[in-house]
């Protein structure tokens, strides 16, 4: 392809405006307060498409938020790429952790990204990554080298399980046909250690509230007689870790897939620094499942984690209460072959069998969605290893993800095709974190390196 | 005495209205949002001595809320009772549990309470119980009944620790000198039923912070690999009991007084309704120490109870984060010869210990106070147990109380004089809960018997 670098140098400032002025809209989809916001985002992502050079944008309204789909399709008989992303963002919250506004977006030097990196929600995950897909379409329409058909699927309900997409996939399936879905919504090792995302984690994320008595009591008079809701929790959450730091829920290990002593050795070569990891992190050492390394714990294994939990008196100075009930969210990240409905039924049974009398448990599935693996022996996933390596200089290395996408595995049941996850961030760019970022040379790589995805991948369709 | 039902049928409307305008102001201590609040019901408070009859009122000026003393010397060779009350209040929340606003005061009838109650935070706890000694003076000042000098201090402190009282009263010995301390903030058993509190127990109050890794961590990319604070934290608070309830903390029980089979027979003859305990709270059974009775357990034995716990997001929707940082505020109750400090040292020694490699644990004492017990053969109980037996036309029960009130067993240190704790208030009156009320009748039945008790303790002192 030609010019690639050249449309790139001479537009970069109008690239990096025009993500700057998605990531000022805080479209934070778990807040109802944030709803217009969510909505003018929607509406942004639109005109940018319409603007990128697509033939047919369309804002498709859900039970939900809205999803926003654009197509360019230049010959049927060619194939066609489905890019999907999001543009809802994470709830900021510690905002007091920020070094600058979440939503006022400002570029700085870090050691990892001495080009500069922007610092905003979602700078990362996911309007930067998906809006790199964005900018790469209009470079080839614009240089005249879109080699295949597009289409783009961009929704505002990732962060909240993306319950709304899944029906809009399943009622929309020849709308949304094609050979091959795009995704950039994970990361890679590094700068100079490009990879691919082959396998991702699922996920069941549940919210569990313990009840005692039926009103808040003076823990003097009650305290030591009756159930406190907190303690009970505390009991309860703690026994869903043995002192091996294995799960304890019945039967959650039953459909693992446990991976061959060739496959971890392959994995181990990897390059991982634990000192570099403990450092970044600024902990003591690592924690986790007896018998795995930190990269098997965060990837091949599954994890039960409190992603939070409240109750009883959390404001200023001392309230000697018993409160009446307690609350954790806690979620549950599965690995091929687990099915997250069965998981979360499994940890509901658990969790409620596990509770003392005297106080009552509800167990309230919140979402999920499958782990995912992608065959490195496809044509995708050939085409997105040969454009790293044109445009990174060295071959990616497949990497699995702890994180989880719950919407890939749906994809290949509805849609019957693969998908391919090329993602340009980094571990260290903070995502769902204070401080979110996305490196300059990132975002200009990711905009490089796609337009080479599309080549290699019709290419190699037609041989 | 003379005239007392009458006085009391006459003005009970206005003594009403007097406790429910001081029931208005929101005098929360431990939130600094209502230190005007806190200041003005100080000043209410010095008011109502005046016109209750004292000859010397002043407010003292302490490190935090003032301190308001009045005095009323008859004659110095007669005996002095020392009443202490507080007029700050507990924070009101959770206030959507509350049918009425907890600071607009109004009055319904309850099962409990056929000639109504009055329901507002602080209405029993202690602004209502303190009121009835200020009403107590003016009745028998106003019918030439009073029979021994009068001394009141009335503080803003009690519900955040009492600590600049203490030094208050280590600073002023003098001015406190007196032969009898007096204190309505506890409970009797029921309206016919009438008790008096021999026992308290003392407090420890300390809050807790767990730190991981040095930022909030995305859950699916480090969610099983490092140590996540808050299964930390419910792993080391779960760890606090074993399985008999007993609590772990290295050397708690060392110092703790066993009772006697006689004397814990004794307690037993209490009435008690065990169904009646769990059908009032809603619970299907009670939960605490093996081996002890419901009433044992809320009294002569020493609790450890997490009062409030907060970490990770805890709002709307889900949030798939590794927090930073987790806390949780953990309140002791302490029996007779158990030191508080003591106590505090061993917890948070014992506490810092059992922390995992990958967090690192902070414990900060807040509070705390010593147990107490009254003697039943003192001049001062048997005055109390006369009075009530003359208004209630039965002997009081002698009880042992759950409840903390730090102060007392620095009074008799400081000052060298015993308490009789005279509650007039019931266990359900839900104090330090949403929808705290006090009975109408008992307010007045209290402004009715502590009259006797200043007659009976001034003749048994001459004789």
């Amino acid at each position: 392809m030609q010019n690639i670098p050249d449309y790139i140098a001479q537009h970069k400032q109008r690239f990096l405006n025009e993500l700057i002025a998605l990531l000022k809209i805080p479209s934070i989809s778990a807040d109802p307060a944030f709803s217009k916001d969510v909505l003018n985002t929607a509406k942004a992502v639109k005109t940018a498409l319409e603007t990128a050079g697509c033939d047919l944008v369309e804002i498709h309204e859900t039970a939900g938020y809205p999803i926003v789909y654009g197509e360019k399709i230049i010959n049927t008989k060619l194939p066609t790429v489905l890019v999907y992303g999001h543009y809802d963002v994470q709830p900021p919250d510690p905002l007091d952790l920020w070094n600058s506004p979440p939503f006022e977006p400002v570029i700085q030097k870090t050691e990892l990204h001495p080009e500069g990196a922007i610092f905003a929600r979602g700078a990362c995950d996911d309007k930067g990554q998906m809006y790199m897909h964005v900018k790469a379409m209009e470079l080839m329409v614009n240089t005249h080298q879109l080699p295949c058909n597009v289409k783009f699927m961009v929704e505002g309900e990732e962060e909240v399980g993306s319950n709304n997409l899944a029906i809009y996939v399943a009622e929309n399936k020849e709308k949304l046909a094609n050979d091959i879905i795009l995704i950039s919504d994970t990361g890679m090792i590094a700068n100079d250690v490009p990879s691919i995302t082959t396998g991702l984690r699922g996920l069941s994320y549940v919210e569990v509230e313990v009840t005692g008595p039926n009103r808040d009591l003076h823990s003097g008079l009650y305290g030591g007689a009756v159930a406190n809701p907190i303690n009970i929790l505390t009991k309860m959450i703690a026994s869903l870790h043995d002192e091996d730091n294995h799960i304890t829920v019945p039967g959650f290990y039953d459909k693992v897939e446990e991976l061959s002593t060739e496959e971890r050795a392959e994995m181990a070569k990897a390059p991982f620094s634990l000192a570099a990891y403990q450092k970044a992190l600024d902990i003591e050492a690592v924690y986790g499942e007896k018998g795995y390394s930190t990269n098997e714990r965060n990837s091949i294994r599954p994890t039960l984690d409190v992603n939070g939990i409240w109750g009883g008196y959390t404001g200023e100075g001392a309230k000697t209460v018993i409160a009446s009930k307690a609350y954790a969210k806690i979620s549950m990240r599965l690995v091929p072959n687990q099915d997250w409905e069965e998981i979360t039924e499994l940890f509901k049974t658990h969790f409620e069998s596990i509770a003392p009398k005297g106080v009552t448990v509800r167990v309230t599935p919140h979402h999920g969605g499958q782990g995912y693996v992608t065959p490195i022996d496809t044509i995708g996933y050939k085409a997105a290893s040969k454009a790293f390596e044109t445009t990174f200089g060295k071959k990616p290395i497949p990497q699995r993800s702890g994180g989880s996408i719950p919407i890939v595995s749906l994809f290949e049941q509805e849609l019957g095709s693969k998908t391919i996850l090329m993602g340009f961030g980094l571990d260290s760019d903070a995502i769902h974190s204070p401080n979110e970022h996305f490196g300059v040379w990132n975002y200009l790589k990711g905009i490089e390196t796609i337009p080479y995805f599309y080549q290699y991948f019709t290419e190699m369709n037609k041989g």
